[in-house]
């Protein structure tokens, strides 16, 4: 039988978080998507349940994608995984994930092995990064950055055109880079880490610190008055209708992420720096201050050689991740 | 003619520093060492007269070369060329270099024209790094993150084998990462860089604001009184005999560059670290309190992996990686 052509071939991805589950796939030249169904995880499950939903779901658009293109199953090439870490990627294991409480899982295989297919498994900060600059807002970058703010902050590096894992598959962990090795101590246990002071809770936590002064603010309204019900994303509209001191908690995470970006720049040269996540969605009023933080504190010949854009993929940024670093250990891309 | 074994080839190579030139020359295959001389250099003595000497040296070490071995000019490939920055490797210039007064100097092809030799031009701290790599302290490492400790704080990058450089050639500049974002004005115009608490011009300083508090110390006595003559050799030179300010003021600098390089092992999980330069030469009075840093800040799996190291080749490691870089850009290695 001769080879199809890579619009008639299949990748599967898996994206696995601490709250959701997300699975689709897509042809090896990235035209063409299925799928992108999103499940609840929940660390109570265990590993087994957690893995007989990501097999059941893979079943399911396994079957959509041969459905509407007519391929047969040979047609599908295998599965990407994404999985938070660290992991050991030669022997798919991942090592430890505090949200599911996993330990030296053999995630791959048992994947692998449930749906008779090959499988790969990556960081899911690297897959996001990977993900933008494959069909993202990074397409066309050589040396992109990329970090994903939510509950935390993941990093992704592609250096020179590939992901670069480092010594044992740990670097990239950009949220805890220090922006200040005095200060705020982080659930890593260092101090003064970007994720910090800019992750969705810190940020949560510095409102509430700035509402303990007693300035009027609409935010406690918001949570009716319990305010560790706040999040980032309350804080952001709080911000949106007007309110000054949401106004100012958002400018200040604008210049602290502006001095972790302003570092990278320092560090990398990279030609794009891309951030997704929920707290990228403050769109122009995080990202203009944050721009100009940067350009006052990196060299300009890394300033003039980078853009700083928003990720554009959302929530599939992970699974098209997943799906390109499989293509990519496959050889395919 | 049949081409020569690799050593029996030479590679010449120059170390341009703003006080310094170092000429060398050596066998492709690393084993064998020539000339390695050194002739200081002044920033009013203008680039046309700093090329004639640099010149002058080359051909003195060609000569040399030729006398040791037998070997004819034919066996001379080229002349790597270590400069500080920022530079355009590809069209050899030196954009600007605040110690020498140069913008956008041709340095590459005015050398290659003189001594009718290819030449290549990389920066002066990816030189020294690539030395250390090939024939010094870093050797055997995939994943190589080097520092060159002076008067500034340089940085290179050996990523999956090779230099890495960037999107325009600035890549790697860790002096100024930040470890204080509110912190110290930088030289560079950003606050709170690497280079601003741990190069050798800021270790006298911290040392003099401690003097400031009138505590008893040998250190005033070192410079007859003057302190602004205080250096940070002389600060470990009163650490050495036992002063109690001078040994404060280097554990600070250890925790200092700790915090700097557990960073560094977050982001690259490099296998190696190697620091060079007048600053490192404390030896295990600062590296181990500064390897204790590192463990308490950065990640496990990524102190696990990586040795911190001192450089191993002393002045000549800038000139060793200046040939290296000659050999990587010509795929001789």
């Amino acid at each position: 039988m001769a080879r199809s052509a890579p619009h008639d071939r299949y990748i599967l991805g898996v994206d696995l978080g601490g709250t959701n589950i997300v699975v689709g796939a897509m042809s090896v030249d990235g035209t063409r998507e299925f799928g992108m169904h999103e499940i609840p995880t929940r660390a109570a499950m265990g590993a087994d349940a957690v893995v007989e939903r990501i097999v059941q779901l893979i079943e399911r658009v396994a079957a959509e994608t041969m459905a509407a293109t007519g391929a047969s199953r040979d047609a599908l090439l295998g599965v990407g995984i994404g999985s938070p870490g660290p992991l050991d990627r030669e022997r798919g294991l991942v090592i430890f994930t505090p949200n599911l409480g996993w330990r030296d899982f053999p995630l791959r295989d048992r994947v692998s092995e449930a749906v008779g297919l090959p499988a790969t498994l990556d960081n899911d900060a690297n897959c996001a990064t990977l993900g933008e600059w494959w069909r993202g807002a990074a397409q066309g970058g050589r040396n992109v950055v990329g970090l994903t703010i939510g509950t935390g902050i993941g990093g992704g590096l592609i250096l020179d055109g590939r992901l670069y894992h480092g010594a044992s598959d740990v670097a990239g962990e950009l949220g805890h880079a220090t922006i200040d090795s005095t200060g705020r101590r982080c659930g890593c246990g260092n101090y003064g880490c970007l994720e910090a002071y800019a992750s969705g809770p810190a940020i949560a936590e510095r409102a509430r610190e700035a509402l303990a002064g007693g300035e009027p603010s609409s935010m406690p309204a918001l949570v009716g008055g319990d305010l560790s019900r706040l999040t980032a994303a309350l804080v952001y509209q709080a911000a949106r209708e007007g309110d000054r001191l949401a106004l100012e908690v958002v400018r200040e995470t604008a210049r602290l992420l502006g001095a972790g970006v302003a570092n990278l720049l320092n560090i990398f040269n990279p030609d794009t720096v891309v951030l997704a996540g929920g707290v990228t969605q403050a769109g122009d009023a995080l990202f203009e201050p944050m721009r100009a933080e940067v350009r006052r504190r990196a060299f300009k010949p890394a300033v003039d050689a980078c853009r700083i854009v928003p990720g554009s993929l959302q929530g599939k940024a992970g699974v098209v991740g997943a799906i390109a670093t499989f293509a990519q250990q496959q050889g395919l891309m």
